[in-house]
């Protein structure tokens, strides 16, 4: 597939730019590699990723949902159990998803340092 | 480069999580593949990306000025011109960000049909 030159068709194109916001949030991006790994339950999920409030993960995980790219399925055990898991389109996701991380990392430090020139920058101002 | 299996490498770095907030926000992609095309003055890129607001074209730009994505050029012409261009590393980000632009267009329709889905059996409930 070739995009078009000219990133027009995007911002005119509203759809495509919400799910971009989407895909490309750090906490769904986590969520995709995490489960690209196997089903698992919602406090596994939270445990995982340290840091997410319980309502930050609820919100990712049902966006997911909406978006196709996450399956919650509710095993009528005593206590429920409720387990999520990707679709075909969530792991189609993480190869895309991969590329965009390890380019985060690989570039971590020279970002870094940008950010470190830059806040001197602002101060010398 | 190999990522850890288990993504808590990047929910304990902050840092990451950080730059991968950034990276994935939809107008720092518009942004990036603009300037893919050659250095652009700000109404320039204002005019491109239908829907920006002024003051959030400015927070995009000076968020990837600060990452070292991006430079500002003042020239002293009267009125002075302000041009900004990709710096190396934020051309280097154009193939990652492509992938997964590649992917949201690819998917959009499933997608949709997804988030269509999901909206009737909220109705549903």
């Amino acid at each position: 597939m070739t995009l078009p030159s000219d990133p027009n068709f995007l911002a005119e194109d509203r759809r495509i730019g919400s799910i971009l916001s989407h895909v490309g949030d750090k906490w769904s991006i986590l969520v995709v590699m995490l489960l690209g790994a196997g089903p698992r339950r919602f406090n596994d999920i939270k445990r995982s990723l340290d840091g997410i409030s319980q309502r930050m993960l609820t919100l990712t995980l049902r966006g997911l949902e909406r978006d196709g790219m996450v399956t919650r399925t509710i095993f009528p055990t005593i206590p429920p159990r409720v387990e999520y898991a990707l679709t075909p389109l969530g792991a189609s996701s993480r190869k895309p998803i991969e590329v965009l991380v390890e380019w985060v990392v690989t570039h971590l430090p020279e970002i870094e340092a940008a950010r470190a020139s830059f806040a001197q920058r602002q101060q010398e101002d």
